[in-house]
Parts: C-alpha cells; structure tokens; sequence
C-alpha cells in the first residue's frame, strides 16, 4: 500500500498579503477556502473533512462549519508546530481520502501576524514550549535568535558567508519582484541592500528575515480519482510525510551532534523520494520554506540538492533562476511574497504544474514543497501527472 | 475502499487512577505507552507516529520521542475537542496505518484533571471558544452547568424523571464496586444515595456527575496484517469516525431544533454503522462516554440502542447489566472507575473482547466505543474477529 499519486489538490485559494487585512482571520479563511472550492468546481456541501495548523490561530473547524453551512465533517484534526505543519495538512488529507475515511478536505492558514501578535516578537509569558526555560535566561528569546544559532555554525563549519546568507535574499526578492501578488512587489534588492541592512541577531541581518503578514490560503485536497473528473487541473500528491529529529525542541534542538543540518529534513527527505520513487533531480521547480536564509541553505542540503557546505553555489550559479535547473520560490517565498506559515508554497507549487504562476516555469512536471524547520517539519511531492 | 478491519489495536496501557498521581503527566504518559508497547510485543524503536487529543495538556509529541528515544516520526497529529477527541486519535491512526503512512501509531491520554486543573471548575479567563461569551453572563459557567441545558430538555421533552437519571449512576457505580482499579471500588450506590445527593447544576446532582481523576491510557494502533503477527491479541478496527452537528459550539451548541437530541453522534452513528456494515443490535457489549448521566441516555438514543425517550427503560429493564443485552461501560465508566476522557474506554473495550476484563462479558464479539459530547465527537466500533 502506498499513498503515491492517490490522493491529488484540486484546488487553491488565497486572499491578498498585506500589512493589515482590516478582518479577521476567520473571515480570510472563509474567503481562501470558498475561492478554493470554486476553483476546484466543489461547494460546501462537498465538504466532509478539515485539517488545520494547530497553532497561532483561534479558528475552530467548527467555525468554519457554522459559517460555511457545511455538513457532517467526518475527518478533522490539527497538525502541531506553526510552519512545520503546512505539507502535514496536506499528509493528514491525504491519509483521509486515500483511506476512504474523507472525500473532500479543506486545508488552510489564516494569519494576521503583522497587525496582530508578531510572531517575530518575544515569545516571554505566552504559552510556550517547556523547554525554553533553558534559553530564555540566555537571551534565545526571539524566533530570529534561535535560528541565528544554526545560521552562525553553518557559516563556519563551510566557510560560508553572509554574502552566501544575502544571494538567497536577493533570489526571493527577486522572484517577488515580477508577481504583482507579492508585498514586495516591484522592490528587488541587491547584494549591498543586503550587507547593509542592520543586524537583527548575527549572523541574520534584517533582509534575512521574512516579512510579517496578514493573509489566508486554502487547498483543498480529495482522491486522484475524483480529482479528475473536476474543474479544477489536479496537482497530485506523489508524496507527502513529515519528519522529526533526535532529542527534539521547538525551535531549540541544540543538544545535537551538528548544528548545521537539519535532522528532520533529512528523515522527511528519505521517507519523501521513498514514497515518491523519485530523487532530487526528478524535480523541475522547487519551493522551500524560508523563514530565516539560513534555512535554506540547510534545507537544499538535507533534501539532497547539494552536499553538506554546498548550497550557496546553487545560488551563484544561477540554478535555482526562473531558468535553472531547479528554480526555487517562484512567488517570492516568505522575504518577497508574504509569509503565511508555508501555504503560499503549496499554492504556488499548484499554478507552477498548471502553468498558471505568475513567474511561470516552462512546463513542470514535479514540484517539491517543504515545510518549517527548527521544529518537526513536513513535505510534499507534486507531479502534474499521476504516472 | 473501506478502513473495515484493515487495521487494530494491538497492545493496550494504563496507569492507577487516584485523586493525586504525584508525578507528571508526561511521566505517567510514557509509563502507559511503554506498557501498551509491551502488551503488544513491540519496542519504542517500533513507533513511527503519534496521534494526541489536542486539548488540555502540554505533551508534545516531541517530549515523547526525547524520553522514549523514538526513531523519525513521519505521521503526528493532534484532535480537538477534549473528552470528543479519544476515538478520533484512532480515527486518525486508522487512516495512517490503511493508507501506509504509518506502521505504528502510538495514542494516549493523560490527565493530572483532579491534582491539578479541574475541567469541572469554571473556565473564565481561560483559553476558550469565543462563543462562551454569550453564555458567560448568563451563568453558564461550567461543563456541568452547560449539559445540564440537555438533561433539563430530555426530562421534559419525554417525561423522564431524575430517578431515571439515577439509575445510569447506580448501573456505572455498580460495574465499579467489582472493578479493583476502580475509584469507586467496592463503593457502590442505591437509587436513594443518588437522590439525596447535593444538586450541582439541576438537573444533575453530585451523582450524576463524572470523577476528577489523575491517570493515563495509552492505545498501539496498527495495521490488521501486522497485528496478528504480534504478541498482544488484537482488537480488529471495524469502524472510526468523528461527527459533527449543525451550528456547532464547543458545549453549547444551543442554536438547534432539538436539545434532547446529539446531533454530533447521530451523525457519528451514521457513519459508523455504514462503514461497520452492521447496527446497535449486532453489539455484545458497549462503552458509551459519560460524563454526565443524561448524555448517556441521549447517545443510546442516537447509536440506535433505544428510539428517543426510550433509553431509561434500557436501564429498568437490565439490558445494560452485565447478563443483559448490551452490558454497558463494563469498567464502572467516569464516574465510576474513573475520568480519562474517554480512554480507559477505549481500554476497557480492548479488554472485553480478549476475554481479559475485570467484569468479563461472556465471549463478546463486537463493542461500540463513543467518545465525549456537546462537542464534536467520535466513535469507534471492534471486533474480535475480522469477518
């Protein structure tokens, strides 16, 4: 038994991404997941299963039954550690309709991050993980400061620099540049942007760091089968999983051998081209979760598409380009287009195999989407057909 | 596709249950899941998933890997809803392990509820649904209080009396008198004790009321095929699902036609008896929530054991004794062997269909497990044998 091109997306919906959406998230997400239902050709009633992001919002799947009408929900539950959880919506819909215990499930994520509580902003006194009474007394106290850890050893132990941090900045501004989606818009940076941007915990300088934004997305995801038949063009789902590490925190795994991998990436990775029979070449477009540009360099590397110290050349070889080998967060990602915990990668791996992305690749065929890092995290494969 | 016996219950854990546990629930977490694991005939390095209620404790998924030492986890999920979550950690299992996205899914409960935060105490300034607010002022403050709505509404709508209501507590009580792990051991009540017990929300008085409790149950959750090979005799999953209603609230789902009615069970029940492929009539023994008496009456109705208003007579006329048709909650239930939030449950029916019960039915070979309501709910169905 395997999961591989079972279940499909067979639709995507987004609100605008903005600094204050002036609603509630509550009422983005209604919005995401009613144009995602259309743009699958589904109504509410069609629906029988959600799968949600634990935390940082207060949206119950009971919310959004009373608001949508919705009928018996059958499948629904939440997936635990903010960012990581994206593509483990999307693994969690996908054991509910491969199974046969749910037809059509609603994923999304809706977020007033930046006109509400930022998450950028101390986490003292909120109801976090127990054990970061280890590294608050030390000044960890900030998303940015925990993964400056992983940042500082990446750079030393390969001799990488922040000019190395700074080309994945300007690749993602760039990208966001030409899609009129993005916050920013028309605003590319250059590398010298970069260097003098101020720090914000060394080595992450302020164009290292995403953006804070409001917006909600919605994918809905059902059977390979049922997908077909349709309105909206399938994205399948050739494999989806999600990955731990050894002696794990949230965001503070540092009692570890090497600070500069990412231990759940890597066991995402190996269980993701298992499922997938495919490898890291198989992909034609990629989209990384990039919180902090540290993690992506980490993540190139533990998904296998360079060895360990050799992801900053992808950057200076032009291979994740609209025209590389592998281009890479085609939206902008997180620094260009607006940070919403992950979703906007699903959404834009979706249009890129359909060819309707804004900055779109020449005919892909698979599309790989990560999810957060720092904490357990998740993946998904995507093929443009199910063979 | 069907989920119909293809997956099992393979080992069950529980720890004592007592009013003081005097050490975490963590602690007590990992003492029920190891031994779960044990009467399986598995080993931590075995657990490739982990499915929690999301509500009400501070385990982390992670916390369980660090302290058991667990290899990657590729599927982890969380239920919302409280006492409504239990059988939906095993609807989410079922869905891992039948789709093949996991091997072995590890589910607990564990609860510090009498030591430490008392679910029966208000819940104002806590982290609650935002709908509470219109029912706040009103005085509807507790969980006690907010069921008491339902059993005011079947008193009247049926002419029931709380005699009738009694007779559920003197059922439970007396499963728990000869129940060793019982709080309630050796403790039983009469009809009188019940009457002359002190009003807590009219119509319920003390006695209608479930135990606080400290304690843990932990449940291994894998597919059918491998459940056989393994040393724990298994509990065949025939049917999981979850259930919601219309216009749902989190224990106050008000806005309905019917208050003597669940609509989240009715519809569980459905579901349940679909995808079974049998009815309430084909159940040897029965292990309904109950955390308060009157919702044991309105789930009879709603599983199909009685039309409605027809449940107190189930229990005049000995149907749910353990000689009668549908012994029920064989164990003494919540408010007799104690409050677990539906797990020991779960437990207990495992137990009953291995012939290894303390109340031991004679060779039954099917039980319906519901989990909590006035909450979207869930509920299972196990077989001895996978027919």
């Amino acid at each position: 038994m395997s999961i591989r091109n079972r279940a499909a997306i067979a639709g995507v919906g987004q609100t605008e991404f903005s600094k204050d959406s002036g609603r509630s998230t509550l009422r983005m997400a209604l919005e995401a997941i009613l144009e995602a239902l259309d743009d699958a050709g589904l109504r509410p009633e069609d629906v029988d299963s959600i799968v949600k992001m634990s935390a940082n919002d207060d949206i119950y799947e009971i919310d959004l039954l009373r608001n949508l009408n919705l009928r018996n929900l059958r499948y629904f539950n939440e997936v635990p550690h903010g960012g990581g959880a994206a593509c483990g919506t999307i693994a969690s819909a996908v054991a509910a309709v491969t199974s046969g215990m749910a037809d059509v499930v609603v994923t999304f994520r809706s977020l007033n991050e930046r006109s509400e509580r930022r998450f950028g902003e101390t986490t003292v006194g909120g109801g976090v993980g127990h054990w970061r009474q280890y590294y608050f007394p030390h000044g960890l106290v900030t998303p940015a400061q925990w993964v400056a850890i992983h940042g500082q050893r990446y750079l030393h132990a390969y001799g990488a620099t922040t000019e190395d941090l700074g080309r994945v900045s300007v690749l993602l501004r760039k990208h966001a540049a030409t899609n009129p989606h993005a916050m920013m818009y028309a605003r590319p940076i250059t590398l010298e942007d970069h260097q003098n941007s101020r720090w914000i915990a060394e080595p992450l300088r302020l164009l290292d760091c995403c953006l804070d934004t409001d917006g909600a997305c919605a994918v809905i995801v059902t059977s390979a089968e049922k997908a077909k038949t349709l309105k909206g063009v399938p994205a399948y789902i050739t494999a989806a999983t999600q990955g731990t590490g050894s002696r794990a925190e949230m965001m503070t795994s540092y009692q570890r051998a090497d600070l500069g991998r990412l231990e759940e990436s890597e066991a995402a990775a190996r269980e993701l081209w298992r499922v997938a029979e495919m490898r890291p070449e198989d992909m034609d477009v990629i989209q990384i979760y990039d919180p902090f540009t540290p993690m992506v360099l980490l993540q190139l590397e533990a998904y296998g598409f360079a060895k360990p110290g050799g992801a900053p050349a992808l950057f200076r070889d032009g291979s994740l380009e609209l025209g590389g080998r592998w281009p890479m967060n085609t939206h902008g990602g997180h620094l260009g287009d607006g940070y919403l915990h992950g979703f906007s990668h699903i959404v834009e791996g979706v249009r890129q195999l359909r060819g309707t992305a804004v900055n779109q690749v020449i005919n892909p065929k698979t599309c790989l989407v990560t999810s957060g890092v720092g904490v357990p995290t998740s993946a998904i494969v995507l093929s443009k057909e199910a063979s």
